[in-house]
């Protein structure tokens, strides 16, 4: 049911009458709720995480020249979005002759599923 | 090690020196990666993770004026995140008198979990 905070009163509830239970506070601090969302956030596109499920399924590292035929985009594009996830700490690559080779970080995802979990 | 896709070289490589060995393609299909991505984008924010966590771990449902004082952050600021969260079918909400009540949907984070796991 959509409700709009602002909506609703700001008056207060009168005394003796609380509106709800009290709640519990968040177990994760701040840095890390930024950590896994940042994770969270480069996940946050389709064609990113069809590269990292492509990625993570394969034992080695896997040139660019075979991800750009896998997506239907162009390849700054899918540079763009590698981009994304190396910044978020997912993915890394290295230089083998003229092509790059990426790979998934290992426990890169590991504390965002753990807490997914 | 920050390699641009940008500046490989286009030329083909010569027949008979693959560059790599072929790859596995996306187990997950677009549709698949686009629902995960959408819950995974909402996730993407340190504040909408806490709410998330607050609200999983209670078991019940919760009041906004509960959630307001957890945060350093505006009323309608986090109207806005749970809306964000809403909108990607995370939580849910049922008014009470003059308070909106949020709750977990079940099941909402499963196949993102799934996935990563």
């Amino acid at each position: 049911m959509a409700v709009d905070l602002e909506l609703a009163p700001k008056t207060k509830r009168p005394a003796g009458e609380p509106c709800c239970e009290p709640v519990v506070y968040p177990d994760i601090d701040r840095e890390r709720a930024a950590r896994m969302a940042e994770v969270a956030k480069a996940l946050g596109d389709p064609v990113r995480l069809q590269l990292v499920d492509v990625l993570r399924k394969h034992a080695g590292k896997v040139c660019v020249c075979e991800l750009v035929p896998l997506f239907d985009i162009s390849q700054p594009t899918l540079s763009h979005h590698l981009k994304k996830l190396r910044d978020a700490g997912i993915v890394d690559s290295e230089r083998r002759g003229l092509w790059a080779y990426y790979y998934v970080l290992p426990d890169a995802l590991q504390e965002l599923t753990a807490w997914l979990s």
